[in-house]
């Protein structure tokens, strides 16, 4: 049974689904760095939606020992932080905990499993949000998950059925996809289009697909992408892999990526985790990965021009 | 004999080396913009300078027809702008007058040579200096010209002379170069080097190459470079080339490209005769370039968000 539920990293999508969580009474805690987990206990979590605008009671702390009790993690932190956290969360947890990471990228769940030996399930997430104060999370359209098991075939997993359920009964649609690697790899291949050039730009996804340069450059990009996909044994279609860049240019028009997110506040990206991520398999595999290369050296040039 | 003297586009390059003219009483009429021009004869030309800051009394013009006594011609519009200028004063200029190429890029004398019957000489130009005000030039370093003629050996020609003698007697360091196709594509390297990421970030050269990633895409961007000159039966060597980006870096540290200065101001970029010129040459040697092909893409990106 999942009860004590926590969300560990309360940016847009951790406040976006613990806030759907909440507001329908689950008990959620939210563990934030101290700021914002003042906003949310004091003034609560303000959720700007699509379908509505209403400010939530939620508890939050920046304590990680409250987390002995938890039935369910929602381990939302930029994979940046993710050994950092697990390393800090390790003695706390109860063998009983679940995590579910909603994270971006691949690398987490293998990484969280070097840590951890609580069970970690995976959730490939699509939602348009974006974090415009302390505490109020604003929703762009989307907000649907697919959870599953990177080892095993995972249609009968209790556990899951469960997230799924809790998910379904907050009006959150969630499915259970046997083949999640292949959605983590369409998810990723989708943040490796769009994430970085949207950064370099400070654009929007609608706004990027109108030059034809960029259309030709997401294409480029995501031809590396399969390749290095098909040596990690996730087999993609071009026509299937532009299809899904299509639809998110399309379902996500007026969207900016996380990584423009984080470099208009002046923070670290997950580039490492996206396009830089292809170039180091792509250095593992001895495989030439230019157009990802170029981009991801822009993004890092825009982190240290912050810094 | 040169005396009359006219700047065909007064921007920071035109108005360096045409205020380095006037200043020292030479006979020449700025063509610009009417906003511009007005400024100029109205108020002078503001030269702020590394050596001194004075404002020189200036002529200018907005009216073409006004070149119809030039000697020299310093042609100095942005690239894009060449076609449609030329044959705007085809019929103005006097069999008599010279130009000379102060642009960047290796396109710009085919093009002007295929318009007119005037003799184009070529300059490359080395300085570091932006318009921060309608007639107000500011001067970051440098400031040598280079100047030579592509069809044959050029030691000899009399015209080239009597401009170095011009540019020498106002204190711009000139020489005439026996190899000035090499010269210009050495000039064209650092360009497709620096311009397109210092605009695309924003940010200036000596920043740029602080970021080890930079410094790869740099290196990334120059191979594919190399390949295409040799092509075009420019040889350069990789050491050449890298040593020519250094001394770029480490001599005009402070300074941002004219490509980030157009972006910041919201104007069209000469992109398309810098790294999409090798883009477009490899594509009719059938050659990849794809670190250009991405700085390029991004950069037309940024001229479509500002329109």
């Amino acid at each position: 049974m999942i009860k004590k539920i926590y969300v560990l990293g309360a940016g847009a999508v951790g406040c976006y689904f613990g806030g759907m969580l909440a507001r329908a009474h689950q008990d959620v805690t939210f563990i934030a760095r101290p700021q914002r987990a003042k906003a949310l206990n004091t003034s609560g979590l303000e959720m700007d939606c699509k379908a509505f605008h209403e400010t939530i009671q939620v508890k939050a702390s920046s304590e990680l020992s409250t987390l002995k009790d938890a039935d369910l993690v929602l381990l939302s932190v930029k994979s940046l932080d993710t050994e950092r956290m697990l390393t800090e969360v390790k003695s706390i947890l109860p063998s009983k905990a679940v995590i579910l990471s909603l994270q971006n990228g691949v690398a987490n769940i293998d990484i969280a499993s070097k840590i951890i030996s609580n069970p970690v399930y995976a959730a490939v997430v699509y939602v348009a949000a974006g974090m415009i104060g302390q505490n109020t999370m604003k929703h762009h359209g989307r907000g649907e998950l697919l959870v599953g098991k990177l080892s095993t075939a995972s249609l009968a997993d209790e556990t899951l059925q469960d997230i799924c359920k809790l998910f379904e009964g907050v009006g959150v649609p969630c499915s259970i996809a046997p083949q999640i690697k292949r959605d983590m790899w369409l998810k990723f291949l989708v943040n490796c289009s769009f994430n970085a050039i949207s950064g370099i730009g400070q654009i929007s996804y609608g706004e990027m697909v109108k030059s034809p340069y960029i259309v030709k450059l997401i294409e480029e990009i995501t031809k590396e992408f399969l390749t290095i996909a098909a040596l990690e044994d996730v087999k993609i279609s071009l026509s299937e892999a532009l299809a899904a860049n299509d639809s998110i240019a399309t379902t996500m028009v007026t969207q900016v990526s996380s990584t423009a997110q984080d470099l208009a506040k002046g923070k670290m990206t997950e580039i490492e985790f996206l396009n830089g991520y292809i170039v180091e398999l792509g250095k593992r595999h001895g495989i030439p990965t230019p157009y990802n290369e170029s981009v991801h050296a822009l993004v890092k040039m825009m982190e240290s021009k912050i810094r």
